[in-house]
């Protein structure tokens, strides 16, 4: 005699298998999209091409799209959390909805579509627009920093779809813009409405759970030194070498920081909240002794921290450094905030959301994913902390390999990834009997 | 009973007083000629504007004058010496020509009308272009180095006119381009023929005799890093920090030279060959670590040191430093040689061009003048070296406020340098009586 729990499990089990297919089918459509979305640059500020693309492909699909650009008006109050110059002209989110049946908990699917930019050319082995592929791996910026989790979130709605699974929930995929520069995209799309039971950023995350998030601030520093014909370079101040002690003191800062954070989830990261000087531009001509000096970095945050109380300790060792030198103590370095700013954000790890990813990840992949905690910001805190909508991260590729040159990413992992997104979304927003029977009576 | 000696010691002194009065009846005329060039800039690169002020006014106080733009041509097999980029379109030289009636020795007055940028304008107290006067100085870019040197020459030879003197020998005031960026002004002059008994360039000496210039060469160094995301930073290599471990070696290998040098002129000078990192560019992006750094400096060099030989200590010095960093060691720093490259001259320091500096120094302020080198490079070489013309500096002005915000320069001491230009071209290019007779008899 056969239970009805043995019939549901095994009608589960014929579901997820006849999904799973259906994303196996559509593998070279995830190959073909990725690279194309990878051949329209998309850098922040510069979406609107790529997101003309998503908005079609979207259509095609069936959903129902929504393309705005987002109201500075409206992102105001938040002025301090994004970046709004250059404004949002040409640069619209696009959503797409598809509208569960009802009853269902209803699910945001989201994915950045901006990337940095390309850098230095020549310290690519290929075109970064060429989206070439190499056996397994497609090469280009955005690749896994993460066009790559756009590209998941379409094709397992479009896998769910060939398999003819109706869902009761809603399902919302946003492609939003300016996520490298703050995040305006999403946060936008939060105000518009867009709240649900739970949202997925598909960020790659080398398919581990990741329901805790490092913040980040970006930092300009700037150094006064006085400036002198280069032949009697003694008479001057050089803002290089004095930037360089400012530099020393971050360092030994970040290295005390490191020792004193105590956060289960970063046990095993070894640097916890980096702090990366990116960006240095100084003086103007070679023969005289460089006056000024600009620098610009990001600093990590972790959970459980403020952002106004690591300000205050950063602005804190700025000064100290300062004053063990004669100059710099009479011309302290300015240092000011700019560009987004990331609070650090986490759910609990055992929160329904996580469960379901982790128990569709089980399903597809036999073994229990990873549940880490990542050391970058992203947006995450702006539908936990904004949209009071759970939030976390679960994606293919290897966020070592964004922001540099030969980013890259695995087909095969983006089809795994997109075979636990589908299998998530089933599970999270449910579906009628109806729906199924067509395939599997 | 009075000696012939007497007389004519007597007739010069009454020759002298009569030329420093002239020129000191020409204080307001200087001080108006400067501020003037002052107000209309001449960037290296930009003195078109500048030159038209000069040639007009050298037509006025009766020079014959040639107005030419270099000719790229003719300064290729100097390349290596001068830069001739961005070309000589809009960028005469001007030369004003004082014909002497025959017998005496030619002199050549030098001074380069180019300046370097302003710089930062809020380390200014004042519009580097407003030529305000404070008390006794005037302020501005080019105010001393050496826009006041080319007003020295100017008014030197009008004072001589005012007293009267028809001198012997020629006289040639050149106001030449591009001095900052390597000298192809001046060595256009030299190519198109403009070669003397002697020349003297009103580089700002603090009147001191100078016979003998550093030499100076720029530099670019290129450092490549590994980007990473900042987040995890550990997995890039920082260009910024590995450029500290470059600078660091360039700085003992400075003080190094500073130890070994023997140079007599230079025992007083406590950095004779100072390197200094003038401009420094790094990566492009805040949260990535810096792939990339550009640095562009300056190093020094004395008279009787070889630019090849210089070059090549300067390589090694950069190779050992890179052969004690992992990184560095699989990826060593491209150094290229870029601009002018000054070689370092001298001519001897008891010449006849010195000594008649030095005897004009003593008539007008009752001391000698000290004799001593610098540590810049600038126009000698191309006289002596490719002129064959003995050349030597001396000026008003204080090098240690060139290329500085706030430049200025004291009118008085101009107005001293002056005299004794004047003088020195009296004693130079000698007189004939005839034309004194008019005022001295």
């Amino acid at each position: 005699m056969t239970s009805r729990t043995d019939v549901e499990a095994g009608l589960r089990k014929e579901m997820h298998q006849c999904i799973t297919d259906a994303v196996d089918q559509r593998r070279d459509d995830l190959s073909d999209l990725l690279q194309g979305l990878i051949r329209v640059p998309s850098q922040t500020g510069e979406e609107g091409a790529a997101q003309a693309v998503v908005a079609k492909r979207m259509a095609t699909d069936g959903l129902a799209t929504d393309v705005w650009e987002p109201d500075p008006a409206l992102l105001m109050p938040y002025a301090d959390h994004v970046t709004m110059a250059p404004g949002f002209a040409g640069r619209p989110n696009v959503v797409g909805h598809l509208a569960g049946s009802g009853g269902g908990r209803s699910l945001i699917l989201n994915a950045h579509i901006d990337t940095v930019e390309a850098g230095v050319r020549s310290a690519w082995t290929c075109d970064p627009f060429g989206a070439e592929t190499r056996g397994d791996r497609i090469f280009g910026r955005g690749a896994c920093d993460m066009k790559a989790g756009l590209v998941t979130h379409l094709i397992a709605l479009a896998a769910l779809r060939d398999a003819g699974v109706q869902l009761n929930g809603d399902v919302y995929v946003q492609s939003t813009v300016g996520e490298e520069d703050g995040g305006a995209g999403a946060l936008s799309a939060v105000l518009r409405g867009y709240r649900a039971d739970g949202a997925i950023i598909t960020e790659p995350t080398n398919l581990a759970v990741v329901p805790a998030q490092g913040g980040s601030l970006m930092f300009r520093l700037r150094i006064d030194g006085r400036s002198a014909h280069a032949c009697v370079r003694d008479e001057g101040v050089s803002a290089v070498e004095k930037f360089a002690l400012i530099h020393q003191g971050l360092l030994a800062f970040e290295a005390h920081r490191n020792r004193e954070i105590d956060h289960p989830l970063y046990a095993a990261i070894e640097n916890k909240v980096p702090i990366n000087i990116g960006v240095v531009r100084a003086g103007s001509w070679p023969s005289s002794v460089p006056e000024w000096l600009e620098a610009e970095g990001r600093a990590g945050l972790v959970p459980g921290e403020a952002l106004d109380t690591f300000r205050e300790s950063f602005l804190t060792e700025v000064d100290a450094v300062a004053a063990r030198d004669p100059w710099l103590r009479d011309h302290p370095p300015a240092v000011d905030w700019f560009g987004g700013q990331f609070a650090p954000v986490e759910i609990p790890a055992d929160a329904p959301l996580a469960r379901a990813v982790q128990n569709a990840h089980v399903a597809v992949a036999g073994t229990e994913p990873p549940v880490e905690a990542v050391t970058y910001g992203a947006d995450m805190r702006h539908f936990v902390l904004t949209g009071e909508t759970p939030c976390l991260m679960y994606g293919a590729g290897d966020v070592r390999l964004a922001h540099h040159a030969d980013e890259s990413i695995s087909v095969s992992e983006v089809v795994t990834a997109t075979k636990v997104i589908a299998l998530t979304v089933l599970d999270w927003c449910g579906t009628a009997e109806i729906g199924l029977r067509t395939r599997w009576s």
